[in-house]
């Protein structure tokens, strides 16, 4: 089986992002804020979106089921207060749900979470537990930066983020590290932001000790860990630098990186240096690099052809990468897999 | 020759810190500000702090010319005003043009610019002339972010920086864009923030047009481009989405990478990736990384035995990395070795 951990409902309904427009201009015109009842998506709908995209891809390209999830870039948790997210929140995992419920095959969700600048993130744990007991979800995605690119928030190491390990520790579900939309001019938002997000998590995870707090609390950092396995030189020497245990003691037991990296000498930088164990299979289709890649034929973001392709990785290692590591990490998936016979 | 892009004066001796730290005191409490006169380096204490230093390790490892300017992270144009930052940018500038003729075989001046957050850029340019015309420096370092971690300037292709860029042109000489100290607690100044300026910079430099305007400008990107080419797909499908060119004509024209990846995996993808005519051999030694990987034996930061050994590189291409391409891109350099007959 093949198990993409990195898919994002890029491409519901119009209707959801007609609803955020109007919840937005309520912020300033509370005449104009829509209720919930306002969003109508039929299942006929959620069939279409998911069957004509993500579905569709997914049986050309050969993967089975994706861990779903709100739109990453339309989490903009810097819009609004705590209450404003918490609708929008509610509303983006319902309807990852739903798609769940739908293709229960294909898709099980991850919740985003109602973060807000400045606001306690034990805030989001009612929304956690929800989308976890009733919805069957088997992981999260945490926004180190919900002002969207001012970088205002603690670093994850902080005490303030511990409600939401304590969380994931008692339901045994990692977290994706994963910012959303910029709106700080300097970063674009997947092209900068994003790989800044996912080096800065490293990091910010090699100068604490917080594992030492949550021996088993586990992170998946997205896009290839941004520039990390890149520079794994440069983050084995800063740990030293640091007086920390090497990483495989410090890092590795805890922290796991994605495949979204679209092109072959990526993946095949990130399956020489990282261990075959902490790489998970993801593509994060449909989403930021849609196009084919001209010196290939294919989309940037087909990873399983790198995957595929590499040198670097046995069949068991692929194995692994493509089914093993998910089910280790996300070991509610593997239940419910379990439970189905998979 | 064996030409390192990339060095800082990191091993100053202390009197420059303490007078650093009088000056910052001096913003809070005017008592305490010192004098231009009251900072006393020698040149036996100059010589002393790079024969034992910077020089020593380029003996060892078999480097000739290093391009030098003041310690990056000590620029931290976030602090004070313009009048602070343009005093110490001309102590910081002056020593390295102290040691550029003490030993003139072997380091030749980059600036520091006196930057500061909200001022206009084009302030820099009496002491970027200064440098060019007096000092005999080849180029300047150029920070995209002078708050420290903030971010609050605009992108690089903003038209506020273009004073900057037209000194550029005229004098014909590249910027390193390089940021300095982070003091925003989520960004490791060297772990997170340097990575992410570069990256941040590819990107800015891909959404714009900068160098429709500017045709002949230049820039090197340290540290191996942050995360750029290990995300080289993703860039060029962002390229895409956003209709620009290939990168080959969009951005390789005028911007260069540097070798400061410090590990093997790194420099292979670098070369494997990046046109041999856009890669300057650097090692930025003795910088952020200076201890030795347990896994070679040797330091981190002595990048030129990654050049040696990568499969990626011809001896000739090896000779641009480390000779041409740095001649090429510093104009000034070339004629000054020229002018010795080197």
């Amino acid at each position: 089986m093949i198990i993409d951990c990195h898919g994002h409902y890029t491409t519901a309904p119009n209707a959801l992002e007609e609803w955020r427009n109007y919840q937005i201009e309520g912020i300033r015109d509370p005449s104009k804020k829509p209720k919930l009842s306002d969003l109508k998506i039929s299942d006929d709908e959620l069939r279409e979106s998911i069957e004509a995209n993500q579905l569709r891809l997914m049986r050309e390209r050969g993967s089975d089921l994706t861990i779903f999830s709100p739109r990453a870039s339309f989490m903009a948790h810097h819009i609004g207060d705590f209450a404003i997210s918490s609708e929008w929140a509610a509303i983006c995992n319902e309807l990852c749900y739903r798609v769940s419920k739908l293709f229960p095959d294909h898709f099980i969700g991850a919740a985003m979470l109602p973060q807000s600048p400045g606001v306690d993130p034990k805030t989001c744990i009612p929304e956690l537990e929800k989308c976890v007991k009733e919805y069957g979800f088997v992981g999260i995605n945490l926004n180190p930066d919900p002002s969207g690119g001012h970088w205002t928030s603690p670093p994850l190491t902080d005490r303030s983020w511990y409600p939401i390990y304590e969380k994931m520790v008692e339901y045994d579900i990692p977290a994706m590290i994963h910012v959303s939309t910029s709106c700080n001019a300097c970063f674009h938002t997947t092209g900068a932001h994003y790989i800044n997000a996912d080096t800065t998590a490293v990091m910010q995870l090699i100068e604490g000790d917080l594992f030492k707090d949550f021996p088993t609390l586990r992170f998946v950092i997205p896009h290839g860990g941004g520039a990390a396995p890149y520079h794994w030189g440069r983050y084995r020497g800063l740990a030293q630098v640091l007086k920390k245990p090497l990483l495989l003691e410090h890092l590795l037991k805890n922290v796991f990186f994605d495949t979204c990296v679209y092109h072959q000498p990526g993946i095949d930088l990130l399956t020489r240096v990282i261990p075959v164990d902490n790489i998970l299979f993801a593509s994060e289709m449909i989403g930021a690099v849609r196009g084919i890649d001209p010196e290939t034929g294919f989309n940037y973001d087909d990873t399983k052809r790198y995957i595929e392709a590499t040198q670097n990785l046995s069949s068991e290692d692929r194995s692994k990468v493509c089914e093993g590591n998910a089910r280790r990490v996300y070991p509610r998936l593997d239940a419910a897999l379990k439970a189905k016979g998979r």
